[in-house]
């Protein structure tokens, strides 16, 4: 990966993101001792940063593939990525979801556009519905999170961040299937001044922590977190980046990534989801590594259930 | 009131304020069928706009009047906003608040370094009480809606508005005391081109729209609403005003007020009060009227208790 590389991402898919703001809160920097800047991807077209690699990805197609339409699994905030992307770029997408997927993301992807396969709710039953989709159409499968120009896409998050704020000490980012933090690496690769990159993930989805301990992929033990988009793991293109570039990640308990949650509602006035409240939270669990440095967190995406809401 | 006036207050409070941005949600506007720009002062310093007014208020007076201190009686933005505006001019505040608000409340006032007193919850003890505490001390009492300074300080809300969208055709502003409104009207009038001003109250509390049929002030003959900001009569400075300047006054129902306050809290992914849902309301609920039209929404603050949503 090369400036140039990630230069033409962005210029690439500039058209069809938004460039989103850097808010600030006195009040949550009081809290935290040092300087914090939320780079608002909740903001972002389909409120989360998805949108970024997902376009980027489909761009990277050839002609012949596009009309073909793309393929992804995903009950996620990817699953409409793709779909917003696709429509955005006058492609097919095919979203293979499980079927016990709430309603409203299932409207939501049909309402980008996207065209929706239920599935039983196994990973092996996703792959195979996705394999199939891929038979029967010619579709290209689009990875959520462990692909190259994904993972690139992903990166214009950071480099947006870095643009704005040249002299930040630390990024802070959630780690779910490494797509953002593999991103992120490459913006911080990218940039002049050394930039530390720091992982927060929940505990009770810790697999990119004891990845990085063991030296290979491991899987989650659990997945029992409020934090939905940070259940997935690593993979085998994300990994070695994460390797190279992340100097530590720091795991949240549940009731933290709440807390965290609510403050940043409360004193910011933002929707912002559980999976990037880990961020926040990692900076007020490890006070002292922070203390007096110029942070950026990746405030992820905003889209929450409001009628299941954890306070 | 002169533009000269309106840019005088402006330029005395600006240090202490914070400008809010104004946000857009294609979304929004497709459902809508205008366009719409949200003036986002649940942005502001404590959370809303009362900020603004508090604070003009409060320079305002002369510096041996300053000495003594100021009292208000109010359990809602009022109270934080007077408390922070005298905090920054280093001005004690004395907030007479109902014995029954809630603790968050009472603590917020505390923390913006306002002494509160408790009296019963009754509006004959909330000025008896402000009016012990003026003799006492020699305080200035402040009025949270009915006062000059008051409204032209928030008639800096629609004057920044104005100044990034010159060509506005409409600015919707809720309709609580009468004093946003009556600052949008003055900043409206000093404005070159010809922009109307439309309020938005609860048909709960629909005082303001009785009173501009009467032609005199009316009360309120239920106040059972969600907007907690908007269950206040109108004041004879802000009345005649207010029956110069607004074209209309758009009544809305209680689940208007939750679904569109849902609608901006979903699309949009920041926090509004159910106070200043009513401006997209009142905009769903007229559509005809807005067709086609660049409409200013004042989203005037965003302290919502997150224990206690509708949804």
């Amino acid at each position: 990966m090369t400036t140039d590389q990630l230069n033409h991402c962005h210029d690439t898919i500039r058209p069809h993101i938004h460039r989103t703001p850097v808010l600030f809160s006195t009040q949550l920097n009081e809290l935290a001792g040092c300087i914090l800047m939320f780079k608002c991807e909740n903001f972002q077209k389909m409120g989360a940063f998805k949108m970024r690699g997902a376009t980027y990805a489909i761009t990277q197609l050839p002609e012949e593939l596009c009309n073909k339409g793309v393929v992804t699994h995903s009950s996620g905030n990817f699953a409409q990525a793709l779909s917003l992307a696709a429509q955005s770029l006058g492609v097919q997408a095919y979203i293979v979801m499980p079927e016990n997927a709430p309603e409203v993301k299932i409207a939501a992807v049909t309402g980008y556009g996207g065209q929706v396969i239920l599935c039983a709710p196994t990973m092996e039953q996703r792959e195979a519905s996705a394999l199939k989709i891929q038979q029967e159409t010619g579709a290209t499968f689009i990875h959520p999170s462990n692909d190259a120009a994904v993972i690139t896409g992903q990166g214009t998050v950071a480099k947006e961040l870095l643009e704005d704020y040249p002299d930040l000490d630390i990024i802070v980012s959630p780690v779910g299937g490494g797509g953002l933090i593999g991103g992120t690496i490459l913006a911080v690769e990218a940039h002049p001044k050394k930039v530390q990159v720091i992982g927060a993930e929940p505990a009770e989805a810790d697999d990119a922590y004891r990845s990085l301990l063991s030296g290979k992929i491991e899987k989650n033990r659990t997945t029992n977190t409020i934090a939905d988009g940070l259940k997935t793991m690593l993979g085998d293109i994300n990994f070695p980046l994460i390797q190279r570039g992340v100097q530590k990640i720091v795991r949240i308990e549940e009731k933290e990534i709440v807390d965290s949650m609510r403050l940043i509602w409360e004193r910011m006035k933002i929707i912002v989801e559980p999976s990037c409240a880990v961020t926040l939270a990692a900076v007020l669990k490890e006070k002292e590594f922070f203390a007096g440095k110029k942070v950026g967190l990746l405030i992820s995406g905003g889209n929450v259930d409001l009628s299941k809401l954890p306070f």
